[in-house]
């Protein structure tokens, strides 16, 4: 993988907090990797919305899907919008008030969505996102009808104009504060799975990701 | 706490999966509280923009703060935008690649930001903040000074203009499909505490939120 920084752009250059802002894709990557949703700003008649919803990289573009009929999917296919993943890692306790944070990683994406109507393009993109819940899971399940797949819109959008924003580490107290008599640090946080539950009706042994989940 | 249930907006009314939608505040209240940051959609000259940004909730209230001269603080005194908060808590595995969903918890609100001016109510509001991050801390910590009150603003959202959706349970399986030999259930997330890092140069013995929070 070639880790290319890509300059920003009016909009994606950070000003408040510049030092946290990455440009380069290795970090836009694993932001976008490590996110199962996204929320995407996008405006109509009735004003802006910001709408979550399932997403998944493969290569330069990130990926969503949807009903042929809804409002998002027919929008975004004809208007501009922004795209944001973010991750909250932590609570930066510091000395004082002002300056406590929040450690977090966020990727910002403009641009607009093209629907991906090749159709082997649009089966190879709904498999990866089954590779993304679920690596091998896509040859163990019932596949998808033709009448699935035409009520079903994927669509992407490139990544050329994005920015990460990244805060790591503990706080950033003043000189003079230093002294002042109380605990300072992160409190973090993680995003860890739970035991599987097996649907009522399902008499069939877990596979090895599902055995593996809890672990994981 | 009341529970009232607020009327749906053209904005609000949920078309797609409509069983999902909950209008009533114990719900919204629920949701919020479990966020340390929302996403804010809204637009200026560039577009439309996707925001995360910490808040919190006090009342009929969503806050957020920052700093007097930032771009989105500024944007939001002035126009409408669209604040949402979403929790994953699953991967749900269907017998069918189509079926298979995510379990969520979801907030979107419609309205207008306002500056909270008045001096006692910011005041009030930014300790509201840190009673949130963690319970008694704000009698710790060196208190904010008249000039960092002065360079912070705090807006507040009404949620009058609000819904939710949420996703639970195992997979809703087409009846054709039960007999399906694949594992069918669900991958549930949760959001956990690691163990707290003190800041290298902190002697101060940690407070009992502090050592409570792995256990958490």
């Amino acid at each position: 993988m070639t880790n290319t920084a890509t300059p920003a752009s009016v909009r994606t250059q950070v000003r408040r907090g510049a030092g946290n802002a990455r440009y380069d894709s290795a970090n836009l990557h694993a932001i976008l990797d490590d996110a199962y949703l996204c929320h995407i700003a996008f405006g109509d008649s009735h004003g802006v919305h910001c709408i979550p919803t399932a997403c998944w990289r493969d290569g330069e573009h990130l990926y969503i899907h949807g009903s042929n009929g809804s409002r998002m999917v027919k929008t975004l296919a004809e208007h501009a919008c922004c795209v944001t993943v973010t991750h909250l890692d932590g609570l930066v306790m510091a000395r004082s008030a002002f300056n406590h944070a929040m450690n977090y990683r966020s990727a910002v994406i403009y641009g607009r969505f093209e629907i991906v109507d090749d159709d082997a393009a649009k089966h190879a993109s709904l498999e990866a996102l089954m590779d993304k819940l679920a690596v091998g899971r896509q040859a163990e399940v019932r596949p998808g009808s033709d009448k699935e797949y035409a009520a079903t819109t994927v669509l992407r959008i490139g990544l050329s104009e994005a920015a990460c924003k990244v805060r790591t580490g503990g706080p950033n107290d003043d000189e003079e504060d230093m002294a002042w008599p109380v605990w300072a640090g992160v409190l973090p946080f993680a995003r860890t799975h739970l035991a599987p539950v097996p649907h009522e009706a399902c008499s069939a042994a877990p596979p090895a990701y599902v055995q593996a989940w809890r672990s994981a």
